[in-house]
């Protein structure tokens, strides 16, 4: 039964929910925020949406987040290198992002007949980004469950997974490939390495034999 | 000071709601979703934001709703005629508009120092639409504190008003000239009188001397 619509951004969080719930995603969201990685990132995404034959849709939002301000978006200032939970980090904060994209996919999921929208938030990102908390998240089913008419379900099965714990449960799914998963926040052709993002995917995926982190 | 955004729509409850609140409102934000009445609504809400000097600002989001389906739309059926509460009505719902609006002015808020986000839901609202309901605006007001740094705020300071208390409320305001608003879902020059909301806007504003319902 195909009830169910995946936020996707082609990193290794969504990534892994993408495989994990092959069997219920009938569309694949891709948001085209107007970050500097955006580019990069969906062709990942178009790759393993293709892979699985899963719809796959992209919705330009670059006109939206044009009056937001973050490092991460185009125009914004350099990307932080460090840790993700350095303070310099929060600077790639997109305002309520997660909420915007949520909110989104409910309305889609309520047109399209869907009763699910899924999103890989995972619990390293609670110190950086307040809409990936689990009091935000709690909030947000809520008033999504109440404010459509078939009481769309939110789900965030990863929530209080580190992103290592993620890989864990990735590395033994066959098909899932993390070389074709993109993470570094700089965009680009390769990873660079010293992002908050990319030292993260270092660490969740060091010593796995089948992955390598960077592209 | 000057630390609110208005989700502000050119109709009778948001320019009620603008003209309340003028002394706070920073910017007033017009979301374009693509439906019939949008191109006659800018027209009306650009003319009282200018009246009383207040930055206003039209997000586009038509790509976003080609997605959704609804009556109300451009591209959808017919607009139906008759009481706003009528099941028939329920087709004229754009699913989880208000949540969608409401998030992305939250992100805009929290990008640009500003502290609440207003909007003029009231409880005539309630029966079609289930983003209107206190529920939904509780669990709302959850999310946006939750998931934002600065704890944004929303306000809706109408959800328990009808829209006949509103138009009480509103033509007490000097200022406010309710000619100088529209309702009507067909768009066009002149309001239909025979769709809901023409219906409900006959009925609240019944028996005010210097008002009159049609323009």
């Amino acid at each position: 039964m195909k009830d169910s619509i995946l936020v996707y951004s082609g990193g290794m969080d969504s990534t892994t929910l993408l495989y994990d719930e092959a069997d219920r995603i009938g569309l694949a969201v891709f948001f085209n925020y107007g970050s500097k990685h955006n580019p990069t990132e969906i062709k990942y995404a178009q790759h393993n949406a293709d892979k699985l034959e899963i719809p796959f849709k992209v919705i330009d939002l670059r006109e939206v987040f044009s009056h937001f301000k973050s490092n991460l978006l185009e125009g914004g200032d350099a990307i932080p290198k460090g840790h993700y939970e350095d303070e310099s980090m929060k600077k790639t904060v997109v305002p309520f992002r997660n909420g915007i994209m949520m909110a989104i996919a409910s309305g889609i999921a309520e047109s399209n007949a869907f009763r699910r929208v899924l999103l890989a938030s995972h619990f390293g990102d609670h110190a950086i980004y307040p809409d990936c908390r689990q009091m935000f998240s709690n909030a947000m089913k809520t008033a999504v469950y109440e404010g459509t008419w078939e009481h769309i379900e939110i789900c965030t099965p990863y929530t209080e997974l580190t992103k290592r714990e993620i890989a864990l449960l990735g590395t033994q799914m066959d098909k899932l490939d993390y070389r074709m998963t993109w993470s570094c926040y700089e965009g680009g052709h390769t990873h660079c390495g010293e992002c908050g993002t990319c030292t993260e995917r270092k660490e969740a995926l060091e010593g796995f034999d089948k992955t390598t982190y960077l592209v």
